[in-house]
């Protein structure tokens, strides 16, 4: 039995709350989740989401929830700043941690919190979901089959365009340096780990940030600030394997809604995926017969990792809340298996927090940044 | 309080109780769901699939459920010949039935089952959860609307791949004449409840069955059988409101998966959609400025009906199995308030078994057949 | 030397022109093409046609075009029902022809026409360049071949919309019974003969006309009249090999422009494209390695049929004139042969509108129609 | 009357042939168009594809093509390397001249190109001719009008992949450094012209060289020699008006045959586009109806520029030599213009180089370059 203690209910914690409730009949769980208590800003709104999302108790502070005896698992999905005094308090107090990501707004506190975490011997994740994929997870796996070559060219991108409008604000606290750099580790963050998870390490990178939109209103109806983090970021990189690329993210990409791609070349061919069409990978290998050459379209399906589970059938379709179940039952079979941790952990979300880093001190410098460096 | 008894857990039966566990959390119901009982074709089936889905009690006996003090709902999974003699018990039972798709083999026993339902005051809701999709609805909004003007034309269809193999068997009951004919039932029934809910009443069709595959293994390294049902339906139909167009379905479709499409023209614009990408419509509109006119790709979001509830960012896609926890909601809704059904209820889905009953006596008369007349 | 009399000078007739220019330096063609003499409504539009084409002569009298001692082919591209008139009085004076489709109104003109060229021993092409496309001659070689197995189904369309427009005449011609059935020549002919080419012969059709607009203007600023030729016409349909179909065309399908699809379905594997992206086939095969089933998208490049004489580099797009002389260079490869002909000639022409009229035949009788009753 | 020079016929000089052939019909041209002399690599090779494509005179010496008094535009397209001589010598001799891109090896070479036209006051064109596809000039049209509001992104990128078998030589000459730097000047030129032409001068790069096969065979057979040029270049930009973008090209990009992508964010919306399907742009914009946001997918059509003239029909599809065709008319514009000159001509080709060359300069310093210092 794994008793979940969540923080935060919006738009993420409800998704983590829903991968709870499903998990264990799409999945053949090797433990029981009990969601045992929810921690909100206040009491009467963990109340209220508790009973929604049918957690068993509720509470207003969330060190009540961290120190809570019935509590194994601490998931946090609060904004990026709150991650590491939340993180470190559970794991002094001996609990796992499920983390959304970016794991902290700067690789200091992504290292001392890995530190931390490591030290205590507890387990960690990080909510990259969309390395979750089937089609994300059938990515790597043709990769790593050589099916598609050596692998010397990558592309990845994170765009959407909720920051568009310079007048409405969207989660005003992402635009708080105090957060970290704006869309860099917001979305950049999911590019990075895709780079990393299909490519490998990234060993050096030059980038370049934009603030496209310098002023915002402070909240509804007030006066303007100054706004300094990226609105988007774009980098070449070279990785440690040898391959090199591109990584982009904005949040200031207008009429993108969630494309998130990834374009992986190699001596023997290429694939292609875009999460606007989440079930879809564009596959190209070499040696097809002439005339026939061509990417193939490949809907997932139950010959794909962790599909047939939801739906026996393919090109049914699964949805973003559906990676999250998936998630939730690496946790879960993470935390049942005594070699082993969960993954993308804490350390891996740090590794992928260097990166976003470096692009930011590249920036500046005008120069390559060496990871090395960071 | 409404509590489940559900017969069947294979692949539909997971689906619906995937979508009674997650539908409390999306939405904010107006009643609590219990997994009361589930039935399968024997005790340690049953047992075993509840204790994974969540259901309290289990049995080998759907008599057993259908006359359970504890369950107020009975929801029928099973392959399509046997909906109606539980469903009649569970009426006669004085139980709401919520029933799988096809209702029935044939449109008699799906008049028998309306009628005893509406004699008996209970509520039904039968299955065809692509009208649920946030897709569908938003067509049905666009064509209510007037937005593409007065619709005259119309193209269905529902093609998958899964008989393609003629040595494999998948759902050998589907073969089974006494289960209905074939695809016309099958997939259908799924194309002409989407268009009868998108442009109204169908009044005379014109219909070509097709048995491709005449003979098919009888099982698993059995003898050969001949096969009389059909695996592609064509057919020419006329709708009441004017709208003539063309419905087609196959589950011999080769790279077909989930292809189920609904092309709807107007005198102002057109729309149309593929639920292989079923987030997705496509909407064209006639007045637009000279040089810019085209098909908008709209993907689903948070703007569209019940999208939100999921996930409030567009873009990031619903799956199969939401549209199954959206139906659900409706079921909950429908049985929770007092002046209202559910719908699509078994009167719609007779409605529906008329057109598929009047395809097959088109083919065999070789002419159009008149609604009217079945 | 191939001297060419060209009749018309529009939009098809332009076609025509340009093919004739570029022919000769796309292709190693066994004769020279001599612009010889063009004919139009007067002498005036004539010669500013000729100027502009390259024509060495022009006339305001297509008689005298036709029997014009150095004109070898008569090239008719005026409207459908001049065709019958022009080609018997070529074939009279011993001229080869080369006339735009559909060959004739109805068909028994198309019988007349055949018959008098087969009589005179002269040679026939008629213009139905969709075939010509190297993705069309691609998807029948793939056909031929046995790649996707025995054939047993097809979807065929031919939608565009400039008839969309009740108020805006488009070729008002096209709207008199005299040059046809409306949409059942114009498009559907395209539709027919593209089904003929990729699965054979149609044996039986079920059909189904409809007039969406039942009054138009009868000019710029004049009266309504009424309208009986089809804007749409549907029909579902048996091949002589076994395989089944539809076949749909509409000249008011909104926002289609130039939607020409086929859909091939066999037993082992499937094709289809849309000339909305004309340089594009969809290929399907069984047995495809599990997990990596799919369509495969085939740009049409040098390893294609006729592609390579543009250009010879693949993905860098032919266009709807470039197919036109690929007719053009049939056209010269069939006149130089002394053993071959053209094709499709106007017996291949004679047997589409023999589906055209099997058509509006099953339209009225509301029934199918067996083509051998035609 | 214009005369023309053309040296060389293999692929892109039998497309200029092409183009002179068909210009004149398709376009109401204000000058004939004579084709004069060709001149190839020898007597015989010149003398058949004169015969073939139609020009009066042949040559196996360019210089005597160049010094023919009745030869008023030299055509170069022959391989980069030989631009330079080419063209001055062609210049000295009052010619106007048409080369083929990239203008030069390096942009020292383009500086004198462009100084001794401008000097002799003969007009220039250089055949970018990717500019001239309609989509692309409705792309600009779009940018220029405001409609997707002040640019602040942008996206170029040009992949196809004839040089990703290792073992296959694909024009060797484009490996050999004295033709430039590989694939930075054959296909990242092309790139740079486009992100010029939509959005402006480009002020400072960061660029990534990327050999990816290290060694190629010297030619048929041959032994294997060190490569060095670019098989990939990426770049991060800056444009003068202060937009931001990414640049990349490679001709080992598996399974891309002609991606020439552009994808320009605005404050009101966005475009893009991809060659592979060069008939179709992607149109958003913000303050659509909620709940109808989405890309618009425009089909070339008459409604835009220069399309009309080639087909009267909107989606019936342009084709790559179709560019060059409206490519030769503007040719035959600017020079019949006395007030005007062609474009892109020698000087805008030098622009393009110059950012070519500090895309390699910025690769060897691992740091930006400002355009200024080059």
């Amino acid at each position: 039995m794994i008793r979940i203690g969540l923080i935060g209910s919006g738009f993420i914690g409800k998704a983590h709350a829903l991968a709870y409730r499903t998990a264990p009949a799409v999945f053949e769980l090797p433990a029981d989740i009990r969601l045992e208590m929810l921690a909100d800003v206040d009491a009467a709104t963990a109340a209220s989401a508790a009973e929604r999302l049918g957690f068993a108790r509720s509470t207003g502070d969330w060190r009540a929830l961290v120190e809570d005896p019935d509590v194994d698992v601490v998931d946090i999905t609060t904004p990026n700043h709150l991650h590491e005094e939340m993180a470190l308090t559970a794991i002094a107090a001996g609990k796992h941690v499920y983390c959304e990501k970016p794991l902290a707004p700067s690789v200091e506190g992504a290292r001392r919190m890995t530190a931390a975490a490591e030290a205590a011997g507890v387990k960690t994740l990080v909510g990259f979901n969309y390395l979750k994929n089937p089609i994300t997870t059938l990515a790597r796996e043709i990769i790593e089959s050589g099916e598609i070559g050596e692998v010397f060219g990558y592309r990845g991108t994170h765009f959407e365009d909720y920051m568009l409008d310079p007048e409405t604000l969207v989660n005003a606290w992402r635009l708080d340096p105090a957060a970290g750099d704006g869309v860099s580790g917001d979305l950049g963050s999911h590019a990075i780990s895709m780079a990393r998870y299909l490519v490998g390490d990234i060993v050096a990178v030059s980038a370049d940030r934009h603030t496209i939109t310098t002023e915002r209103p402070a909240g509804e109806g007030a006066t303007m600030r100054r706004i300094d983090v990226a609105d988007a970021l774009r980098a070449t990189v070279r990785f440690a394997a040898g391959a090199r690329g591109t990584l982009e993210a904005s949040w200031m990409a207008p009429g993108r809604k969630h494309t998130i791609t990834a374009e992986v070349w190699g001596s023997k061919g290429a694939l292609t995926f875009d999460f606007e069409r989440l079930n879809e990978l564009q596959l190209y290998r070499t040696g097809q017969q002439r005339g026939r050459e061509g990417f193939t379209t490949i809907l997932a399906g139950p010959a794909h990792p962790d599909f047939a589970a939801f739906v026996p059938a393919p090109g049914h379709q699964l949805s973003f809340n559906d990676l999250k179940t998936i998630e939730v039952r690496d946790l879960v079979v993470g935390l049942s298996t005594p070699s082993a941790g969960c993954w993308p952990d804490f350390r891996e979300a740090m590794e992928v927090q260097r990166v976003v880093d470096a692009c930011i001190v590249s920036d500046r410098a005008r120069a390559w940044v060496d990871l090395g460096d960071i």
